[in-house]
This record gives C-alpha cells, sequence and structure tokens, in this order.
C-alpha cells in the first residue's frame, strides 16, 4: 500500500492560491496519506508584534519559552487546525497532531553545548502503530513540527527532519512515497536558471556536484536526510515545488527523485 | 461501559498548582475519559496584547476575524496541546481535537440577526462513531471549543455548549457522566454562603429556587443545559469545583448532582 508523505514549507500556505491549490492536489492524491508542515515566518511575526525576541544564533532560531509558545500557537494552533479544516472541505478525513497527540512523536530536548538551542527537540521516536491505526482507517494525519519529552513538555522540532524520521518509521508498514516541496522546481545544477533542474540524482552524481560546488548550502542537509531515507527503505524521495504535486504519480512530473 | 465527560474552565489551567492537581485526579478516574476545556481569559490576554479589540455586545464577545485567529491560537493550540502534552506524561493517551480535527463537531456560522456574533458555531452535529473509535482504543479526547462549518471555516463555540451535545451524542454508546467544574462548589442557594451548598437538585425544587431568586443569572442556562442532556439520556450531571474531582465518585464528594 502506497503511503505520500508530503512535508510542506510554511510559505506555501502565506499565498491563498497557491494553498489552495496545494491543498487541492494533495487531497486528489491516490492511496493513503500524511501531511507535515513547517512554519514560515508566521511565528516570527508574530513575536514582533508581541515584542518577543526570536535570538539567532549561527543562523539558527533559539527557542525561548516565550517563542515555544508560540510556535505551539502558530505552528500547533492556527496553521495545524486551518490545514485540518481546510482538508475535512475537500473529503479528506484529516487529524491535527503534534508529537504529543497519542505519544506519536517523542524527543528529548537537546542538551546545551556550545549552544543552547532552548526548546528544541531531538527525535527518539516514532509510534508508527498509533499513524497507522490511523492511516488504515483512511484518517489523514497533519503533523505540526512539535515534539514532546513525555514529561510534559512540548518541543520544536523542525519539519523536515519529523518528515524523514516518520517516513523511515512507517517504511516497513507502507510503500513510503516522501515528497520535499521546496522554493524551487528541485535540484537545480545552476541556482539562477530552473533548466538546470536534475531529474533524478544518485549518490555518484551527487559526490560529483558536491565536489564541483553545484551543490551547497541548505541543500546538503536536505540531501543527506534524503539519502538517509531511502537507506532506511523509504521507497521514493522527490524534491520538487509545491506546483508538482497535482502531477506527483503522471508522467509529465517536475521535480527531482532521489534515488540510490 | 462509564464515560466521563468533563468540561472545565479556562480559568482552572491558569494556577499552576490548581492545574496539576486537576490533571492527576483526571488521570486517575476510573472509566474512559474525555475532557473539554474552555478558554479563560487567555484569549481576551492575547488580544490586548496585540492590540485587536474584542468587542462585547449584551455582555457577550463578538468573534471578528481576527478573534478567531487568536481564539485558535491559544484554544486550538496552546492550551489544548499542552494539556495534551501534561496528560501523556500522566499516562493517558491523549489526543487533542477541534471540531474539525475527523469531523467530529459541525456546525453553522450563527446567522446575524440583531446581533452579529461573528465567527460564533451553532452545532449541528458530533461525530459519536468517530469519538467511540477513539475512546474504545483508550484513547482520551481533549476537545477545544472550535468547531468547523465543513466549508473549511473554523467556528468559536462554548465550552458548555460543546460539552451538553457531545454528552448527549455519546449517551446512546457509554454509561455519560457529565461533569461541569465551575469556580464555586456547585449550585449555592446563597451566593455568599459555601455551606448553602444543593447537594442534589431536580426540577421542582429548581422552579422553587428560580421562583424565590436563589437561582438566578449564568446558573440558568447551566441547569437549562444539564437537565435537557439528562432528559436527552446522559445518565448522570454534576456541577462542582476542579477540586472536587479526585472525589468524584467516592462517597465524600462534594457538590451538586443534578437529577431529573
Amino acid at each position: 500500500m502506497r503511503l505520500t508523505l508530503l512535508k510542506i514549507g510554511g510559505q506555501v500556505l502565506e499565498t491563498p492560491a497557491q494553498r489552495k491549490q496545494l491543498l487541492d492536489d494533495f487531497a486528489r492524491l491516490p492511496g493513503q496519506r500524511l501531511l507535515i508542515h513547517g512554519g514560515g515566518r508566521a511565528a516570527t511575526d508574530l513575536a514582533a508584534r508581541l515584542g518577543v525576541e526570536a535570538p539567532l544564533i549561527e543562523g539558527r532560531r533559539i527557542t525561548s519559552r516565550e517563542m515555544l509558545d508560540i510556535a505551539v500557537m502558530v505552528y500547533g494552533g492556527l496553521m495545524n487546525r486551518q490545514l485540518v479544516a481546510a482538508l475535512q472541505a475537500r473529503g479528506c478525513d484529516a487529524l491535527g497532531l503534534t508529537g504529543a497527540d497519542l505519544d506519536v512523536i517523542r524527543a528529548h530536548r537537546r542538551p546545551a553545548g556550545a549552544i543552547d538551542y532552548g526548546f528544541v527537540g531531538d527525535v527518539d521516536s516514532v509510534k508508527a502503530d498509533a499513524l497507522r491505526d490511523l492511516l488504515d482507517r483512511s484518517i489523514v494525519p497533519v503533523l505540526a513540527p512539535l515534539t514532546h519529552d513525555g514529561q510534559g513538555q512540548l518541543l520544536n522540532t523542525n519539519a523536515d527532519t519529523i518528515a524523514s524520521i516518520a517516513a523511515v518509521a512507517l517504511a516497513p508498514l507502507y510503500e513510503v512515497h516522501l515528497v520535499y516541496t521546496f522554493e524551487r522546481p528541485g535540484v537545480l545544477l545552476d541556482p539562477a536558471d530552473d533548466s538546470s533542474l536534475l531529474r533524478r540524482l544518485d549518490p555518484t552524481a551527487y559526490a560529483r556536484h558536491r565536489t564541483s560546488g553545484a551543490i551547497s548550502g541548505g541543500m546538503i542537509p536536505k540531501l543527506d536526510n534524503a539519502f538517509a531515507a531511502l537507506r532506511a527503505g523509504v521507497a521514493r524521495v522527490y524534491i520538487c515545488q509545491a506546483e508538482a504535486i497535482g502531477r506527483l504519480y503522471s508522467s509529465d512530473f517536475s521535480g527531482t527523485e532521489i534515488l540510490l
């Protein structure tokens, strides 16, 4: 049984037309489905309105207690609940979850080293059986980028990480297709040229493009995650634009498939 | 099979010691359990911090679009998710729900008459089967006071109303005990004297105390709801303080039982 696990970024949700199209396309995907959403700018915007500082150290946001509350309100509240209502309107029996709900994703607070990231959770376990119980009743889980420590503490966890860890946990139970949406059409050899899209990327080509510098920056952890997921049993991994989701399982799909 | 449906007000959650005790007591209740929480002052406080006006007309809050977003963030986000994490820490397999999740509570926006209440939902239906599927797997649903219209719109709905409607919907499936927590020890004949607590209240006594004026104000809709729930098949209805939940099924329970 195929399970499409789609990770969308927060920014897709901020443009009404794009958001509507994405939800229409997701609702029409065949097989079982799970949606994971990131945060985007909404939490930072709310923090600014509230005068809460969101410190960045080496480009990474530190999750203070106040920032965690804002993340829980925005990601776990507004964004997650609105997505669920929008999917229900499209005939998807959606259910919004944080890692605390049904204890689906347990994490521990990242130990403070040179940097104390605050209330950030590194995932310990995914309760695949609880997700399967939902999926097998045609329920569409909608996961917010929040986990819990089992002691009552919610934690902020990166949505890309949740996507790959959930995909790996579900890989023994389903033919998991893990799809990351991205602001660009996929992996590009030249960031300035959409026609340089790589339709396929395997480890040999990846190593070559890394050495040449064509693939760099934020793409590297994303691709490392993608290859790790494939090695751990995930059937297929794609990186594409949100606009490509409607053609995901058709011959004119446009995006990058990551292959071993 | 007994199902305890506990409605708690937002204000109980605002006092850490009271909140902790309540959650400890709730987690220890025998049988199946469902928690419904109100909002309390948190949404009004956030609105004030954001400079959003929360207009009151004839003592009732009007839910503007901005106030709805705040309610979704605070009730559907922070409050609901924190309760779930806190219950998981106490061994309850909690799952936070709005009416949109699993389509459990569908409502329509209250038609604008003399007053337009804004994004307020009057309940049309409760999907009792979806709740039973959860309860029968020992999952503890935690309901936020939010519903949806099936067209993608979330709506604000009074938590007392959700409690009684859910209790009635579940009454054919369980022996439902509906418990409203209240800031006072129960129904008092003299609001200034806790020792005037009525341990039992039936329709005859209720009519008498209404006529005498001993029972008045906000207690009347609460009690009307309680009697209506009993007439619709709910097994027992109690009104008590949060502190009494630990003794709910013991002989030294203190509160008011509503009886037909």
